[in-house]
């Protein structure tokens, strides 16, 4: 059960530096990193901090929202992560642009937008990942909402793109065992983060839950994600205030100890979520 | 075009009395009511505002939440709604309950919980409508999150039992409008509510816009129901602080204009939506 530490779910108390060297103390030899905390630290030093440390890079973040100018930037941003040896960059769409309504003309142009990034990403040597955001985002910050959208728009384009699954965002979709296991079959299974769903979300981006919080079947999903021929680590991404506050060591130590305990060969009983309030059914609207 | 008002809309400004004399002066001539406000007004006063203002009863709201003791109240409820003379009973079927995880068993335990509804009120003679709720409500306030789920719990139990499509809970959809001609093609389209995602949506339950304001592409949600052969009215549902914090007759002829606006025979042009901020990809998580 191999992990990978994002830098997202540490970066409020930890830069880049410090996250690295926290992995490595605690022995997880793959990260996930972002552009804009590279910057801050500078190319050479976090390169070198890799180095040192001797971690693999998986994901690197991000390219996008998909505004008139994202292409300019993209090649550059592409070929740093190439440098950093990601295996895989993420898409960000962004939202809706001027004069759109539903989905459904925007996924179109979106299909353009990446089209034109993957002859880029083809050349520089590195995969383009879709990961598909919760339908509570469509239209503000993503146009692809589902795993069977992902799959679609990797099948418009060919090699050298694929997708990542991160439960918060597809736990409740009924196609998701079927869509998995089509990533699957396709060759095109690039990622796996975990966290959980809190009872109630206070918060669309800023309340993940840390395994074991929350109500989604991590097992059943992880099994899945194994049947369908994924090998790589469980990729810890823990958007949370309430994360974010507490010590990056003591997250990481917990944040294994979750791990294991729902992951394992033998997986150890893990504490019942609790709701947080108990009047969730109370309130009128529906 | 026939508008229903649900009561939802209006009724931290208007009790049922109030709210049954504002549509009967502004010409709507259909209403979706609440056993809540019922009992406050008393259910002989009720029946008689109704009888003298002429109004039709679309939806009675409502069954729900199927916690353990949800069928003693339940044949009650039914046989208030069908005294009412209301065409469909909403169902709402809370979230999980103890020990469960994911949605899978959760579909199960409300496949059983409502097929036992279904034989009370087809004895008593109303129909119980399913509405989808948007996944981000999953597991908190339903267990039924798309339209395939609905329709799929519709095949499992036969007739008496339909579907309502609020175009908030599934507009994100791709499977939308297969779904909607399937649920068309079974004769169980039971009712069309409307109202609009704002960007962002700063509340997942009292955060709902006012047609027109938001990205839904209404117009090409309503003519996929007019395909699929719904001839009912446009139920104007807004769970909304607001709304609710504004004069309810007012609401009611702001609804109506953008109504004859968006889903008229030859609709006017309609205010583009603004973002209320412009930073709403700026920011980290995704």
């Amino acid at each position: 059960m191999n992990i990978v530490f994002n830098h997202a779910t540490f970066r409020e108390r930890a830069d880049m530096l410090s996250f690295l060297r926290l992995c490595r103390e605690r022995g997880v030899g793959t990260v996930s990193i972002w552009g804009d905390e590279i910057t801050k630290t500078g190319d050479s030093n976090a390169l070198a901090a890799l180095r040192d440390h001797g971690l693999k890079v998986s994901g690197y973040n991000r390219i996008g929202p998909f505004l008139p100018d994202y292409l300019g930037r993209a090649e550059a941003e592409l070929e740093r992560a190439a440098h950093f040896g990601a295996d895989h960059v993420f898409l960000f769409t962004g939202g809706l642009v001027e004069g759109e309504r539903g989905l459904i003309a925007a996924k179109r142009r979106v299909e353009d937008q990446v089209g034109r990034l993957l002859e880029i990403a083809r050349r520089v040597g590195v995969k383009l990942a879709i990961e598909p955001l919760h339908p509570m985002l469509a239209g503000e910050r993503t146009v692809i909402t589902s795993m069977t959208s992902a799959n679609d728009l990797c099948d418009a384009l060919g090699h050298g793109i694929g997708v990542v699954v991160d439960v918060y965002h597809v736990w409740w979709d009924e196609r998701l065992e079927a869509e998995i296991m089509r990533t699957g079959r396709a060759g095109r299974l690039l990622g796996f983060h975990v966290n959980d769903w809190l009872l109630p979300t206070r918060h669309r981006l800023t309340d993940r839950g840390m395994m074991g919080d929350g109500i989604i079947d991590l097992k059943a999903i992880e099994e899945i994600m194994r049947r369908a021929g994924f090998r790589g680590g469980l990729e810890v991404e823990i958007f949370s205030t309430d994360w974010w506050a507490r010590d990056p060591g003591e997250v990481m130590e917990i944040a294994i100890t979750r791990c294991r305990q729902i992951f394992g060969d033998r997986p150890e009983a893990t504490n019942t979520y609790r709701r947080r309030f108990e009047d969730r059914n109370s309130i009128r609207p529906s």
